[in-house]
């Protein structure tokens, strides 16, 4: 079976190029499942029901997210109504939400994971042991567990790969908005990146126009940060293959779409 | 002309890796000057005297390093003979050690620069207006000006790269041994990528053994990190081509060696 | 002579006390200046001219500043033109306003100065080689020199009052909106406190509502922050006493105003 | 009934200070209980079985610790045979150790907690709920209950403390290596300070020869950090009185023991 993710869609640049360029993917890769970033959906930071519900209608079968989960206030409305909504699971207990769904597609059912990496970042409860919870419950019911870790630091990331390398079928990294070269299949069975990159402008920083982020580190003074709505665009993301018996993933690819990299159907 | 960049070198399995393959990869892309990355080529950090010259035999150009300059106690006795050897030029004035070399090949000077950032890793002086100083001087004698910006943020490296943009040839990052896929020349002439990665063992975290990396983030108790010696290896880096006049570069390509990835000459 | 330091006036609260007491204290103290540090004087972050203007109006000789300079952006329009006004010397080069004025009192000029610590605080310029550029500047004009030192680190404020002690007259620590018990005079004659606290609410937390600040620590997501004025209220502030031709100081006093330390005039 | 607590005890100065005065200040306050932090106890990181013990033979009833709990490698060795040992109870739950003990005294049992902060420190557990936890097993069995939060943010500690307010005698915040002046009752019986600082060198910084200190904040190279032992030493600790029935404090006082504050008995 095939899962495509789409790395952090950032704002409308980034909605535009999911709704252009999704259907193309699926008619060339086939996947049974599409899951998609969504933290940075919402004008750069959060997201809101109308563009969750955007997302399903263009066949998505679950949006993860990240530290921008809580950005658009409207969430904490919805988000328990939202049954293919995943916010990191090692939020604390009393947060809204959920940190795993399982989607059924073709009588096989998929665990789909979030979670969210501290070093450099935000202090929630240790990922690795809500990992091994969460596999626990998830192996219950299937062998095919996909894990969106949001995380900063390469080391983390790696780390938790290793860790749970051939107990779920693919740990897949978002948060730093860059595509890593280091797609591969892990010694026991996990497909593995350590970050997919993100899917919106591509002449900006991270998704956000150059001049205000380039002020900011120059003055150390407020800046306005906007989605950079002006220019070219890009889509990141990968495609996995996992066998559907045993879980262990065969094959993942980068997928990346922008202006030096055309895509080809 | 060319320059080929070689990331972070790993220990001995690093240094292996390089010894192996850069006559391989010189005969290939035939670059004017090979620069490396040595902040981690003893032992995993720092650098050492011995190791520096065994680099400089191999017909490399220039050794750049970073955070882990100062690891290894002896380039304090070294480093200001070194004329080859370029740490951060951020770090502060009172330090041993320089931040900018000129190095002359077929009678054309190359500038090359080392910059650390600041985000997420140790206070130095503003790496923007530290560029800003050292390309005013490098213009003076070049136009061909490498900068190896180490850093760990996304956001700081492109936010860099988009600042020198038009004024460099090339801004190469390095620092979070991971590989990025989002090489390219920005709109005025700059190739750019925001980490090459590594170059030492292909299945530990970042180079170190994986099981110490992982029970560190289990336990949070100290543990003993070692290079990754008894496994596979990798080579990361990219091959830059720059117009001699102009310094402007016309094609960045990255080099990305392992077990998945095999060499073809 | 005697300088008075109020320690981080926050919101209407700290400004109250501030109109309540500083009579009291001058009447108690003859102070013959008095500083304040207005980062948090507007609503609990940064300061609007009218405030500025007040505290002048109360007889305050100077303000002093901190991370939170640039929160009510109407500073931006009228820092240059504010003669009293101080933000920390190691901002850019490019920041509006200044990090060091001179204030006469008797025919006796004394310069204050405003610096930021780094450590877990944002990446500046480093402000002990900036201590030792404007001490240099100052010891032309008078020996009298005050230093508001904002920062977090308890490590890098005993360092920096180390580092320039018998150099200047006194090293006032801000910031942690909590009054450290350690004020002494230095070896070298440089009166010291680590922190002198806030002035502002006395059960709030650092001057914020605490259920807002206990709810963000229980849930990490996104609380408003308000400064609690509902409740009682605390003055923090030190008296510098120093010899007007050495420069030296000869004592430090803490000042302490609240339920629990009643004013004794 | 009394309870003495000691803070931070840095290497063989702060053990002579302890050993010194800890018979006059029982004299003088007659505790029940003397709790010390022993985290700097052994040349200024971590504790060793022997000195540990001589502790004991001191005749204090618990040792407590922080971030550096580790650092001497023997107390793996010792610490599950340690009954009075406390280290951070929101350490994970696979390390070694304990964080919470009992002590019976004129059989009154007081519980004593070690909890660690997270803001700019390591990534832990949450200890806002680790400490709900502990104290509904701690008041099972007793109603006093004493906490030593390790923590660097006056923010972290003074919203611990809000939040356990009432449900504990006291909060007694160690780390930071210097007291604060804000010891109080909070508004429900809860005995706080955000910290009682560190018992050691007088003339260093927080411990540590301020030369070491000093060069590493200038040059941001490594430097070896020694206790200074060569000059002046203080004491710094709290007295708290507790209801015994009731488990609310109705006093703190702090206690500043160095030559500008020199011993009363
Ligand atoms: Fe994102
Ligand atoms: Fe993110
Ligand atoms: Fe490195
Ligand atoms: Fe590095
Ligand atoms: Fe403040
Ligand atoms: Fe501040
Ligand atoms: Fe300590
Ligand atoms: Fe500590």
């Amino acid at each position: 079976m095939k899962i495509l993710f789409i790395g952090d869609i950032v704002g409308s640049p980034g909605r535009n190029m999911v709704s252009d360029y999704l259907p193309k993917l699926k008619e060339k890769f086939k996947p049974q499942i599409t899951i998609v970033n969504g933290e940075n959906a919402a004008a750069g930071k959060g997201i809101t029901e109308k563009i969750y519900k955007e997302f399903l209608n263009l066949d998505v079968q679950a949006v993860t997210m990240g530290n921008h989960t809580w950005n658009k206030k409207e969430i904490i409305d919805f988000i328990d109504d939202a049954a293919y909504l995943v916010r990191p699971a090692n939020f604390p207990e009393n947060n809204p939400g959920k940190g795993i769904i399982f989607v059924k597609v073709n009588n096989i059912e998929v665990a789909i994971i979030n979670l969210q990496g501290r070093t450099f970042l935000d202090q929630h409860d240790d990922p690795f042991r809500k990992a091994d919870e969460l596999i626990t419950q998830a192996k219950k019911r299937t062998n095919i567990i996909f894990i969106d870790f949001h995380a900063e630091a390469t080391s983390e990331k790696q780390a938790f790969a290793w860790y749970v390398d051939g107990r779920v079928s693919a740990v897949v990294g978002t948060h730093t908005h860059t595509q890593t070269a280091d797609e591969r299949i892990l010694t026991n069975g996990t497909a593995y990146i350590t970050d997919v990159g993100m899917t919106g402008p591509y002449d900006g920083i991270l998704g956000v126009e150059k001049e205000a982020v380039i002020k900011r580190f120059l003055t150390n003074m407020p800046v306005r940060f906007e989605v950079d709505a002006k220019g070219r665009n890009q889509l990141n993301g990968c495609i996995i293959t996992i066998d559907k018996t045993t879980g262990k993933s065969t094959n993942i690819e980068r997928i990346l779409i922008n202006d030096d990299h055309p895509f080809f159907g």
